[in-house]
């Protein structure tokens, strides 16, 4: 069989994915400033980096052969075909490209109604963040050509197999595609599992492996600007309908029941957030608002499009409570997180894909009942198969990389580094010199 | 008559509207650095918390009754049904929704040419950002959970029934809709009445009835980061192309028309505002540059689908340089409308709607010929009969609704409290630590 | 002939250009952040007025002439005819546009399957951020009004009547259009002659008659906010694809592939850039990832079209090598090109224009082969014809306009305006107090 189609697009639906891959692009640099925000002063840089870096070093990965790898033909029901689409010269290959002509192209290589390039750039920018979201475990302490190195294995080995898993349905852009997608069928519309899971498990590994920062869990590590933190999670949620209503691949009615299911989780996460602050430490805080939403999002990005407005309001609620309790799991068991990459990714993402189980609803687009609608136990077991499977592999799978690293080129900075700050020792530079504002170096010595 | 239509989505309306959905999301992250940017150093989470706590709480009340209230069937000439979209069944209801079939669904609930669950979502979009715009009016001085609970009443007592009035032509969801669109015919494209004048006036009022911020207008109440609010214009600019053009509901000329005098105002407000500055003060400020703006987005928001060129130029100047003005009518009057709610949304929004009923072409979408095009002064009255009435209903009923909550919970925080700052009184964090970069603290030192 | 077509736009188009046109708005506001960034903290302010204040002036002008001049019918193989479009009487005029009947009209005025209200308004941002761009090569020296004088003034001499030449295809908007575009023939698919190479000439003469900041090259000038620095980045490569893609003007295929070739170039530059820092430096830095993405975006904006992968990575990783050694020169050449202009944007612009001539690939969408691809030294004539053309008439016609200003009014601030910094001279503020913060506060005081 012949992948990709050749014909033409609908204009409709490829608008809105034009749109929808730039909106996921700016999530990228919306979590650099969620995380940059979160830690010290010396280290806001190299946090942004790590997360702006993985934007360059990804896309190339991508174009040279992690699409094949996601969106080819199946090979052992574990990898897609690496030469499919090797330098995506099928992408652009042959005569089928719009000329100058106005009147335009006879045809295009095709993703169901959309140019088959929007597809390859749409998918792309889920690699991107997926890698740049486990930096956020490893703050402060990883050696920034060590991060390069680990980014790049890692999406090799591990997120373009699982994407391929999970993303890649039979006949997409290859006859056979992934099993979790086709054989298992576990509903992950957006990416809980390759996404989430995939990297709060990878960043849970990476942060033991890599150690404690120095001086945690004892020294409080206070954000340095906390607006910061507000304007990443508000870039968040606005490309995030990108993520979720773009993985409709069209503008179309599953497109607009996902941006308000997307729309309703998040709010109820955030105030559930706001809530158990509230009882548990006296005051709702901006930090707890910003994780909250976070945390909303991720819970609702593999249930969108299974669920209605009170699925949505009740994953929403869960996850944004669940995760505002596990945040703390680290300072029990001991491993520094340290911007919670576990409780709110890991968490929140397995919320999201075992309560498609229960409230999956089937007047939703994806017309699945779980159990709180008739549909028994079954869906709650695949949702739970194709969950541990993704975060078992990518345990196993990180382990291997962060060790092998360890072992050879090292991941961790010295001491001194450490102490110094990540934006000074890795990158010769630092953040912020406010000292030539006049009102401000006037008002400090008047205060002094 | 059964509402709504079931059928296909046009794919290119629905790209738009997703879009635009998305587009005002993102105006009150926006907003919240406008103001966030304008207050002292230790209030600004506390101003920022107060848009983001909107996005939380109005969705939820919107997914449950606010919706309904707003565009349900009209009861009396006052709200809509609230019973008829409750919890947004209707919505999410039946077996319509698309199946995991890509051949997809004989048809989905609709609203025009477009999903009705994304009608529902641009419009929560307004909703959220109208009872943000208010906290303006009461930086540094309201209880959080005052807050909370006065927005909550707000928006289903004021907000939902006002764009009822407003926005909900008959036909649209329910047979007959409110009497500002359909019995009175003033025209409000995209909300100089329901959102700016209705948030202005409410506004004032909270800011009256809560009192000044001690110091005021002695202490100057400098804004702390003059870049953030640059930042906060910038995203507002941006994100109100989908509050004026997504008010098209779909992708055609009335959008084109919109987003070209939207532009078009907002630069010549700018540009006013600043000659205003210049003249009176000496120099132009960035502060006067992003009010100027801001002013200019609030008036074009009735007037752009009914202005042409000329008409959108005379629009901006009149509301720069007339709300440049306004904003000292709080010192002359003694009310402290902290962050010039009142002169910008309430005297913008007024401008907007007002001139109208004089610049308003026959070549335009809406095709009125307003006073200085032959239309006479029929216009300008119905604009002033529906500003006014939006004006009034607002003032007398935020004003029970604040006083109910002055005698009862309590609005304002503790003399303390406000000394303290509200982001260590209301949420307990401070926002910034800049004490750990290197670069910063050593010059700091040199320079003392 | 009659200009412009009157009917029915596409739905699908017109989505994908409306968001497109706001995706281009935001460039700027991601522009005064990227420049606002790097100076110190006492002339941010200024630095971002100058872009946002572009948004102001070449909106007006652009509705008065602006949009005639680059898109009229061609008068003299020059400019285009300032008449045909005055006031934009003929986007509006008529009574074609839409009347409030939802049933909607008969025709608008088209351009291509879009409403010319649209492309009028796309159109405009470019001439936005072409201006705002020369100002980072002018930074901390030149009097605001100055600036806005000589803004006006290039625009109206140098943009349109470039835009013309190398925009206004035969038969867009008037019978016949502009030299570079129709009778030379060079690719410039979104503007690297027309945006880049004109705005970093301009900066270059200009920078060179306003002569050095003070202590340069001696003083280190350290950016006061890399996060800025990073935070404009981020939003200049989301707005960047409207800026390509959106060069399209419709959602497809053509779209999609200069989609995927920016992203592709851009990712390649920004690695290649951090390599050279790496080699050079020892580290790779945030600024050199931050200008290394500018660098690739511009580099693949002329080019976008008519490359496939293997041509999009070749371009960006010599855009981003090439420019970040350009930078440099200023020191050797002793010009004080404060924020790179011409390193970035001349070099780069002129890398992705030449660049065409060897690695455009006959499967792209432009259908044109270069020098590797078999197709001669042809299109690399033609590339160089258009590029230094402009150059030329850049370079002349601004030292002309730098000159008049200089001799006039004159163009520098004071020493001691230039000591003070240019918030505080210019506009009468600073930017950030940050005395009030509680934690921060505290914390200095206990270090010092």
């Amino acid at each position: 069989m012949d992948f990709p189609t050749i014909g033409a697009p609908d204009a409709g639906d490829t608008a809105w994915m034009l749109a929808a891959a730039a909106f996921v692009l700016l999530m990228t640099p919306g979590l650099a400033f969620f995380y940059g925000g979160m830690v010290r002063a010396k280290n806001v840089l190299n946090m942004i980096m790590m997360s702006i870096s993985a934007m360059g070093l990804i896309t190339v990965l991508w174009a040279l052969y992690g699409f094949s790898v996601a969106f080819g033909e199946d090979k052992g029901n574990l990898i897609g075909d690496p030469t499919q689409y090797f330098g995506l010269a099928k992408v652009f290959g042959g005569e089928y490209l719009a000329s100058t002509d106005p009147e335009a192209p006879a045809g295009i290589p095709l993703f169901g109604t959309i140019p088959l390039s929007v597809f390859v750039a749409f998918q792309l920018m889920f690699a991107i963040i997926t890698v740049a979201l486990i930096s956020g475990a490893v703050a402060d302490r990883i050696k920034f050509g060590s991060w390069l190195v680990f980014a790049g294995i890692w999406a090799t080995v591990v997120y373009f197999p699982v994407a391929h898993w999970v993303f890649a349905f039979d006949g997409y852009t290859g006859e056979q595609g992934g099993w979790i997608a086709n054989n298992l069928k576990a509903i992950d519309f957006a990416g809980g599992t390759a996404v989430h899971i995939n990297a709060g498990a990878a960043g849970l590994v990476l942060a033991i492996v890599l150690g404690k920062r120095r001086g945690w869990p004892k020294t409080p590590f206070r954000p340095h600007n906390l607006p910061f933190v507000m304007l990443g999670a508000g870039l968040l949620w606005f490309g995030w309908y990108g993520f979720n209503a773009g993985s409709a691949l069209g503008a179309n009615g599953i497109a607009g029941a996902t941006f308000l299911t997307t729309t309703i989780a998040t709010a109820a996460a955030m105030l559930a957030w706001l809530v158990v602050e509230k009882i548990r430490d006296g005051k709702p805080t901006s930090l707890g608002a910003a994780s909250g939403i976070v945390a909303g999002l991720v819970a609702i990005t593999p249930s969108c499009s299974s669920v209605n407005t009170v699925g949505a309001l009740v994953i929403g609620v869960v996850a944004g409570a669940l995760c505002a309790l596990a945040v703390g799991l680290k300072f029990r068991f001991g491993f520094d997180d340290s911007l919670d990459v576990v409780g709110v990714h890991l968490v929140g993402g397995l919320v999201g894909t075992l309560l498609v189980g229960l409230v999956a609803a089937p007047e939703a687009p994806a017309a699945v009942s779980g159990l709180f609608y008739g549909g028994g136990l079954e869906q709650l077991k695949l949702q739970a198969v194709g969950a541990f499977a993704v975060l078992a592999y990518s345990v196993v799978a990180t382990a291997i990389i962060a060790f092998a690293i360890k072992f050879t080129i090292g991941l961790r900075v010295s001491e001194e580094d450490e102490a110094l700050g990540a934006d000074e020792s890795e990158h010769a530079e630092s953040a912020y010199d406010f000292a030539a504002v006049g009102g401000m170096a006037r008002t400090t010595v008047k205060e002094a």
